[in-house]
């Protein structure tokens, strides 16, 4: 951290700062400069929250942390990137992967439809919701265990690996035991006891940013399940809330090759949550593709006209494949 | 649920909307005008979420949601104003509440000089936090259970019922044998096993907005509560996140009369989150008291420069003392 | 400005951005930590646009500025606070100053009904468009001279002094000729040439804070004003974009003591074009006295069901009388 | 437009209600559904701004416009899509079109480096700035008519169309007698006189979106200009405010599909303004290409490190040449 004084500073005030700073357990590095004094504030401790303090004390212009908050998420903790896998996949690696399925989990049937037509356009994960977080209390909430079931069984025999949501810390245990990982959604990505409890898994983790996340804050959220001894975590981009209204969600595309210069971790985008129509998703996928994303993740259903939820924005199957073969063109011409 | 036709919609669009709405388990009521066909759909589901298809389908112009998605937080629910007891005080009334304290329990010590100066300067209830929800994993998480107990015994020498965070599901039974008031904090007002749970308890619930949260949506999270049982709600406005980075989030003041003009339920405003430094927490609680709200949330703290957490915009004795001493002028002229 | 290097940083990078920061015509003043070197770059000209590229130079971590980008707008050119003078009436002094009247300019007995309103409430300026800016081209675009003759002629038979918005340099000696005071509204705060212009004129200025304008982008804005001469310049707060869409804008209430605490100049601030609804005019007018503003500009029509333009957000007489005598109340009870 | 009535509205509310329609000049169409009555208000004008007052009368629940507020920009108007000629080049055809150069002109020899850079890489329009709108008085201001002599010199040597921006209406005839295309900058999207003036230019107007506008209100602007006869206008998406700030804006990369759906007007994209900083330039004009943007604007300086403006955001001659080869490897697997 470092302390900018005023101009005008008095001798006095910079002696007050220094011992402040001395007195919340750091080392005070001043630096007199021709116009102001400058005061690092040095100390082994990542926190330093408590030093924003400083911006209140007279005397002070205003304060600068330098330290980026996260650690083990960054590139200096971890040569090359990682990549996670999930089954027999890897996210992260030369292949972009994409996962497909739909937004909930409905019926057997309708999940076994939506395998088959995933394994054909040639996706490589399922996904598939059993816990539903709903703006509404009066909306389908998911199938919960049942559902979890049905991912099992069907993945299995579509031969994909899965991926569902888990939204409570208490259904954790029960979600690892029928899935191949694990999502946080992006109403959860500031749950810390449920961050804490992925950190313990044995799964590969989805985390999505949230739709007023910054990106900082999305690294310090992978933070936590890092710090806790999970290092297998894929960032999602899933469009962030702003004024504008045509889309669902306004798709950060930039924080692609953002978060590729911060992290070591995959990153990849969701077309479908961001813009809330189908009509942009093959648009949208081409861009993140393009952009260097290490895959996407797309609603596809059978009968998207009879969804339980989502229906606006997934991808009937004759839409799927050609979104499938339009990324495969541009994949042929992209460097790695 | 009403659809627009475009005006150049062929008979043909028009009765495969019919058909379909009749498909998802509506009535269609077409209404044929001068230059285009609107059709209502009715049903007596107050989820009306499949029917965003209908944005997609051929012919169709646009889609308008007529109910209000909220029905037990609405006005029509309930007569007049909902009051809402936290101990001896009520909230809702024609008192303004303040509630007041520090970011988080530090210790027994702390807890005690912080409840006699809210005490003194006449503030009704008593804030303090065991479980605090932090961006980073490095950062202090507060004393949990200890914490807990120490809020129990200072609040009642110092005779003012508590508010306390609860962060986790689980923890819900443990937080509500100590404190008078569970706080459900920004990052999960969506949090909807949590919101469920605090639905099911005794206790009553202050219910902060999220800083990604629309009214409305905030509306829908208190919804979740009521629906379970428990209709003791309190609504916080703490400030939401824009482009402005001059204050740590911007107060959206507006959000006071406009939940009032919605909702029975009553609503207070939290200075010190919004703006995120204790030199703008006076006026901004003067200006919640004038827009009308029922009551504040401050962070008071006897030495902020000490603070483990929030220091920057925790107030020191002797303003609060001052911000008191205002607020009690301007209820001096205020109707009720 | 500062630039940090990372603590990896070589000697020859180190070296490099010192002769890259000697380059462009400023002083390094480089100060070696123990951790980290940090080099400050120092020089007279107050822009420092081009030291931003730094950020991008091998071996740096990170920039950050020091001076603030404005000067005449700040307390350290301006000794206390500025009274600015409309007609006879001080806006920034002791006496809390409402500005109001119709958004548009209609026609002559309109604006005269508007003004007796004004004046029997006791208002002290009187507003009106005659250039009207408008998302449509197909919505009424303002009586132009027409109208500025109406507006003085009405305004000298109220004694009331006049505001009014100019939209184009080329027309601000006619704006000038007939108005008290010169409004720049929200969508031309970045009107350079436009601000200039106004920077030579001799009357006062009545600077809107754009939708989506930072507040320091606002007093750069005030600054190409100072610049050119003209010292009489009120602010004003009108609400900015953000996701919430309940109401027009969302009203950045902390702005007020925030500038407060940056700039000598007056603020106001305009509830009816933040809210976009009359019925959260009267709250946010009192927030708006509370909160330590020196004035509000608020829309009255005397029939806004038939108002050209903004109707919805106009007050009727009763309710502007009422609102009058709720402000007097607050006045009373607030320190100056 | 669509006024909603509240399900418990009296009849005598329902009859004001259309009284008032039709006192402003409309016709009330009203539907009497099972649980409400829906009142259509229907009339030849395009602007029913005042109809927006219903929402505040007595029983109505909401209101709801259904006519999109622009014409000739929409589909409707124009069959197919529009190509706009610069110079002989086309926008808006099967060919990707790149226009490049330096942010400002600082010399005839810094421009015509640039131009060489340009033309080498294959791009086909040149830009550079003479008049440059600035957040502060104290940065370079461009070097105004001497800067477009110096543009249309190199133009012509270089045997590449022109575009620069244009700040004031005043100064309209003098930049289309020296370029081949009018830009309209992202602060003065909103500035109608100005859009009038081009309105009547024989020059073709690239017009950028602002920072703080809706696509709705994007294409408002565009209705400015078309209304006032001139058919050749070039959209471009350059970045939205939003609360990140890892990047200067966010490119809204979306709204390129979602204009393509709206209008038959070209769409291009602005990475550099979009992420203010070199390094994201290439990854996201790809993403510009593989959305299905009909070209890029992009910022080129022989010498970023020594550029008056903009320099952390342009790319270098070798940089520039990698992204037109990477961009014609994405050209050859996208289908038109």
């Amino acid at each position: 951290m470092i302390i900018i004084m005023k101009s005008h500073a008095t001798k006095k005030q910079i002696e007050d700062v220094i011992s402040w700073v001395e007195s919340v357990g750091y080392r005070a590095h001043p630096s007199t400069g021709v116009e102001r004094t400058i005061i690092g504030a040095i100390g082994d401790k990542r926190d330093k929250e408590i030093l924003q303090y400083a911006e209140t004390l007279p005397g002070v212009e205003k304060t600068m942390p330098i330290l980026k908050p996260y650690k083990l998420a960054s590139h200096e903790a971890h040569e090359g990137n990682t990549e996670v896998s999930v089954g027999s996949i890897k996210i992260g690696g030369p292949e972009f992967v994409v996962i497909a399925g739909p937004c909930a989990i409905e019926s057997k049937e309708q999940l076994l439809k939506s395998a088959r037509v995933v394994k054909k356009g040639g996706a490589q994960v399922l996904r598939g919701g059993a816990y539903k977080p709903r703006t509404s209390p009066y909306s389908f909430q998911g199938m919960e265990e049942d559902g979890l079931k049905i991912l099992k069984q069907v993945g299995m025999k579509a031969k994909l690996p899965t991926v569902t949501e888990v939204v409570s810390p208490a259904d954790v245990d029960l979600v690892e035991s029928y899935a191949d990982m694990l999502q946080i959604g992006a109403r959860n990505v500031q749950n810390f006891p449920l961050l804490k409890k992925v950190g313990h898994s044995r799964r590969p983790v989805l985390l999505k940013r949230g739709m007023m996340t910054t990106i900082e804050e999305l690294l310090m959220s992978a933070e936590y399940i890092l710090s806790e001894g999970n290092p297998n975590i894929v960032l999602c981009e899933r469009g962030i809330r702003t004024f504008e209204t045509a889309t669902r969600n306004t798709l950060d595309i930039s924080a692609v090759p953002v978060l590729k210069g911060l992290t070591h971790l995959p990153v990849i985008v969701d077309p479908s949550h961001a813009a809330g129509d189908w009509r942009y998703v093959i648009p949208l996928s081409r861009a993140a593709i393009a952009v260097g994303a290490d895959g996407i993740i797309v609603e596809v259903h059978p009968q998207p006209e009879k969804a339980f939820s989502d229906g606006a924005q997934s991808l009937k199957p004759e839409k799927f494949y050609q979104l499938m073969e339009e990324l495969k063109a541009i994949t042929s011409v992209m460097k790695h």
